[in-house]
């Protein structure tokens, strides 16, 4: 890989972690920013727990191009992921002018406003995130991409970034599927593997028609290296006795 | 907490970082392991790297009670996990005779059972974790264990530790849900947050029957203490002009 740009995803909240919340916000990210051309290398899922957030923030953001979090930054007590980004980075929390418009822009009561206008706390020097739902906005703060949790606002954030970020290689996907165990396969696949180290090939059991099989993904920036592969792939199948069906690109 | 007993998940896998795959099994660890109580403290998701793997590993498995890691013990190349846990320990990897025994009761062309006895590596020392779906065993080191990637497999093989593993207070949610928006209720939250510091309190907004709401969860181990907040949080509902839905203890 000669040009990767690379990725954390901070996944924020008690309600990840009890299980109370299936977390489908790492899978956007991850399939989103590849396509993008920013390769999601690492995940964590931690509490909404002051110590926890900052150390993590600090340790992530100085060894991945990108960190994006999802979580905590709504209007209750336990919304502290923007107070945590300002420790983080050792600046002060301030009231961003244009969230606080754009809450505004719906009346309330004083005290129901004033905990709304918690959600228009950003460190300070933080640049905004749009958010086409048209709730109060995420924001950036150098590389740090802070966003909400609840996936259809985190979506819409994400989407306002398209373009606006820095981006490298692409990683492709090109799959060959065959009812064949992995162990039918495993050894040539690890010739493979080895002829073509620019490669990643991951082997994937399934069962479908009530039948075992394999799903080989051959990933890489370069579509004509996994062409070349792929078709390594796909005579290994036949030599190991199946009919192999080319996915192609994904 | 008096007697919290943790755990730490390790997601173990390219496809899960790539986004091919939508992980469901930090969900269900949580959830089962909270119930055991076991508290799932932390998760991360990390690539089929081996010094990514064996820094990991040695990093929490110190600050945790449990280590529960799925993926990454299949026949193939990318199939690492035991070697990398061996190597977080020092220690040489093994082929362990049970697991092999259950291997060889499936016959198969010497080739092709040699790629199957790679799930029978362990490292020197470990323990076995049955596998009740018949498939070769998991094994755990020391504080480790080492499941599979595949849910099916991975609750089978986790449910063999029910009543095997040492457990502390279990973690219980008691909820209140009102059709309110977060900022109406934000401010006496998170005073009764302040009152009852033994609890964790948790807003979560959603959107149903064309309407917006809040569920509040309130997650402790004493249930009479998590009844007395649930009452704070109902009068505070009513209080904020909506009618609050008790769901009790979940």
């Amino acid at each position: 890989m000669t040009n990767a740009v690379t990725a954390c995803v901070l996944i924020i909240g008690n309600e990840i972690l009890s299980g109370r919340t299936q977390d489908i916000n790492l899978n956007h990210l991850a399939t989103t920013l590849g396509d993008w051309g920013i390769q999601v290398r690492h995940a964590r899922t931690i509490p909404d727990v002051e110590d926890t957030i900052v150390a993590t923030v600090n340790e992530v953001r100085s060894e991945f191009d990108y960190v994006f979090t999802t979580g905590g930054i709504g209007p209750t007590h336990d919304d502290i992921t923007a107070v945590c980004i300002a420790k983080a980075f050792g600046v002060p929390i301030t009231q961003h002018p244009a969230i606080e418009e754009r809450i505004r822009q719906r009346p309330a009561p004083d005290d129901i406003m004033a905990s709304r206008l918690l959600m228009a706390r950003v460190p300070q020097g933080a640049q905004l995130i749009e958010n086409p739902t048209g709730g109060p906005q995420g924001f950036s703060m150098d590389n740090v991409y802070v966003m909400a949790g609840i996936p259809m606002v985190m979506q819409a954030m994400l989407s306002s970034l398209d373009g606006e970020l820095r981006t490298g290689d692409v990683v492709r996907s090109h799959s060959v599927r065959a009812f064949l165990g992995e162990s039918q396969i495993a050894a040539t696949l690890g010739e493979i593997q080895e002829r073509f180290p620019i490669v990643d090939i991951g082997s994937y059991p399934f069962f479908r028609e009530e039948r075992y099989g394999t799903t080989l993904v051959i990933r890489g920036a370069d579509t004509d290296v996994l062409a070349n592969v792929a078709a390594a792939v796909v005579q290994a199948v036949r030599e190991a006795g199946e009919e192999p069906e080319d996915l192609g690109l994904e």
